[in-house]
Order: structure tokens, then sequence, then C-alpha cells
């Protein structure tokens, strides 16, 4: 089965996020009523496995193998069954 | 009303996405059955309108002036009443 899994990676709420701040004054600047933005990574993933629970393991495997940096950074996914 | 948008940007399929590439790449070689892996960046965006057609139109408008480059992005956005 093909699986396609989104996966968010982000800085934990302790760290400062200049990108994310200086997006939030430019949209500001621009007069956009935006109170925050956080910026973060994002990969779409397509995965073979055998079953659902089999590509929910592995994804998970992998934030934590090479996606992340378990640190700084703070993850989370999507999983959908797809082609 | 406060609302969350997710916003992700990613290059449109023509381009190569070189690290989408490497992470595929890289997964492959630790084992996993991943085919395909594209990168793209999101944004967390937290910003007060009075109706959600209002937050939808903000956030759209603040995709095409400022987060994306429509020559090589495309993007797509989901949004969430919140506090």
């Amino acid at each position: 089965m093909i699986f396609n899994a989104t996966v968010f990676v982000r800085l934990k709420s302790g760290y400062s996020d200049p990108e994310g701040e200086t997006t939030a004054k430019a949209l500001q600047g621009l007069g956009y009523n935006v109170t925050d933005v956080r910026s973060s990574k994002a990969y779409e993933i397509t995965l073979e496995a055998k079953s659902r629970e089999e590509a929910e393991e592995a994804v998970d495997e992998m934030c934590r193998r090479l996606l992340t940096n378990p640190t700084k950074d703070d993850y989370r996914f999507e999983l959908r069954e797809g082609q």
C-alpha cells in the first residue's frame, strides 16, 4: 500500500523564530491583523508499507532519526492512504 | 474572531527540489521504502477577522503579496477557528 505523509517540523516554543517574527512584522506593515507567525518546515513523503500502523511507525522513526533535531524541534505528521 | 491558518508553500512541480531529493536518498539509505519526498515551507499564522470569509480572503492575499513567489511556488492553506 502507498501512503502520503506530511511531516511538520518547527522550533520548540522556547526558541526564537526570527523568520516568523519578521514575516509577522511585514504582514502587519501591509495592514493585516496578524498577531503571530511561526515558520516551519514540511516534508511530503510518499512511502510503501503493509498497513497504516507500519507506515505510522516508519514515519515516526524517520522523524526521530533524520528529519528533526530532538533538542530544538517539535514535529507532528498526518498520514493518508494515497497513490 | 481569532483564526489559525497553516500555509504551505512549495516549488511548482516542474522545479527540481534538491532538498527533497537528498532527503529521499538519505531515507532510502536508512532502509525506508520511500519513493518520493518534496520539501516545503509552512507558516502558522494567527490572525483576527470578522468572519471566516474575511479570514480566508486575507490569508489568500497574504500568500500572493508576501509569502509566495507566483512564478515558482504553489501554495495552499488550511484555516481553523482558534484562540
